[in-house]
Order: C-alpha cells, then sequence, then structure tokens
C-alpha cells in the first residue's frame, strides 16, 4: 500500500492510501490520522451529569455534550486525558473513574479509539480553565433525563450517546444495574 | 466567516474555515462535507441481525457492522438509502422500515447525520450486488447476543453502537420494551 499525507491540520492529518487488489486493481482511500480520543461522564452524587453546551464548528450549532477531547502525548494514560479533559471543560473533578468502553469513532476513515469514562461523586474544583477557541457553559442534567434528551434529538453526538449507552445498556456499573439506586 | 474547500475526496470534500472573533481574534477550523449517512438494523423473523463483516480502510482491520453508507443524490429520502445498503450490502430485504433516531456523527468537524432504521422480518434477496471496492460476507447474528458483543468490543463501530442503542434504550418499537417477546 501507499500512503501519503495530503493535507494537515491541527486535530487530524488527511492521509491517501492507494491499494492493490489482485483481482479489482487500484483503489483509493482517504484516512483521518488522529490521536485516540477520550469523552467522560461527570456524575455527581446527588445524580447529575455534567454537561457542557458547545458551539461545535462542524454543525454550526451548539450541542450538548458530555466532556471529551484528545489525549494528548503529555497524557500518561487515556483516564488521565479523561481527567484533564474533565478539569479544563467543566471544572469538576473526581478520582474515581473507571472506564466503561471504547469505540471506533469511524472504522471507514479513521483508525483511532474513543475512551469512554465514569467519574463518580464529581465536585467543582477552583477554577474553570476554558480553552480559548471554546465556547461553553456547563450545565448541569439530571441523569435520569438523558434518556428522553437522547430520544427527542437533544443530545446528538454520536460518542456521547455510545458512552451513555456503555452506561445504561452495554457495561452498566453494578449500581446502574436494574434496580440500582441510580437507574 | 471565510469557507474554501482544500481537499476533495469522493466521500467528503475537506473544508478551511476561518473565523473572527470579536475578542479572540483568528481562529481556524476543518470541516469535512458530506452528506447525510444512514445505517440499518435487518431482523429476521427469527430474532438474527444481519450482519456485515468488512474490511475498513481506517482501521485496517476487518469490524463487524450493520449495512450503512451515504445517502446518494438519486435517493428520494434517508429511508430509501437504507433500504437500497441494506439490499447491496446483506442480500436481504424488507419493506417493513422504520426509523430509529439520527445522531450527529462528530458535530465537532462534520455537519452531517447519520440516520437510524429498523427492518422487521426481512429475508434473502434474489443476489447480493457487492461495490467493488469492499471486502465483505454477511453474517447472522442473534439480537439476543449483540449486547455483549458491544460490551466484549467484537462490535466497535460508535454509529452501529448508537444504531443499537436506539433499539435497546433510547427508543425501542413496543416489541422491545421491556418484557417484549424479542428483548
Amino acid at each position: 500500500m501507499e500512503s501519503r499525507a495530503v493535507y494537515r491540520t491541527r486535530i487530524f492529518d488527511l492521509h491517501h492510501h492507494r491499494r492493490h487488489h489482485h483481482r479489482r486493481g487500484h483503489h483509493d482511500f482517504y484516512v483521518l490520522n488522529a490521536p485516540d480520543w477520550i469523552n467522560i461522564i461527570p456524575l455527581t452524587e446527588d445524580g447529575n451529569v455534567v454537561m457542557v453546551r458547545q458551539f461545535r464548528h462542524g454543525t454550526e450549532d451548539f450541542t450538548l455534550e458530555i466532556p471529551g477531547g484528545m489525549v494528548d502525548p503529555e497524557d500518561p494514560s487515556p483516564m488521565h486525558a479523561a481527567r484533564r479533559e474533565m478539569r479544563e471543560e467543566s471544572g469538576y473533578d473526581s478520582d474515581d473513574i473507571i472506564e466503561l468502553g471504547k469505540v471506533h469513532p469511524n472504522p471507514a476513515i479513521q483508525g483511532n479509539y474513543c475512551h469512554t469514562f465514569l467519574a463518580r461523586g464529581v465536585r467543582p474544583g477552583p477554577k474553570i480553565e476554558l480553552d480559548t477557541t471554546e465556547e461553553t457553559e456547563v450545565i448541569l442534567v439530571p441523569l435520569a433525563s438523558i434518556k428522553d434528551l437522547i430520544k427527542s434529538g437533544e443530545i446528538t453526538h454520536a460518542l456521547v450517546i455510545a458512552a451513555f449507552s456503555f452506561l445504561h445498556a452495554y457495561n452498566p456499573p453494578p449500581e446502574f444495574r436494574r434496580g440500582g439506586a441510580h437507574r
């Protein structure tokens, strides 16, 4: 396979791949090379999710999301990156963090993973350090209303929905299984 | 906002956006312009999901997915596109199709939606018409095993997980609600 970078940006590089198939000849593919991503569900003791309302330039609209971002080269682990992004974007923090799962955001054109975490018992930290390119607002949303917000289309980000789906259906921690207190 | 296409491919165009903020100055953003996407859960009468094992060039590995693809200009609706892709990729068909929901694959860098459908009572059609750039294998997977396949990491595609999450948790049709026969 031949591969070359055809365009580089701050958050991904676009690569062109040319593959040779013994019967089908040449095919061209385009792949976005990016570091792994993370997102994290920050949950307060009283059952609220700390969410971020944020302007997104892909949709040119505001979205309701959980904190998320890239694993930076300085991050010793995806979990560390998740805690860092949670602090930076929401101002909340906790050291009680577990991994819920990981997904491929789009295996057709990206090789990276998005790792998903749950932070329990989060509390407001000393200060919110917002990235200067982000216009964000922190909102507390009852966990009990998340299912309706996904069904109604208030939450549309596929990676956020995938994150909650681990909590609700695919890998719920013991306290979220049927009959659990916070379900 | 200034916007210009900096690279064009068969499945998306890469656009560069420059925005002016009254306090923060200039910021550059990159957006992938693509048509809406669809995916569809083809379910047989006896409770199997018709899935596709497929080589994906982003991950350079095989994935286990449901049929999906782009809404073509010739498709009169996303639902039509979903039925077309189901026929082309799996060889199965049904006219009993409902919409489960729609998501933004990645609002940070894409504006398009992925529309998700459920096809009930699918049956094998006359012939499978594979796209010549796809190396695919059709596999019947019991719906009852999907949750475990997501939890165990056999199914990793975020848009496929989002699709199943509508069925399992966020917008289940009546027969899939608690106590339903196929749950």
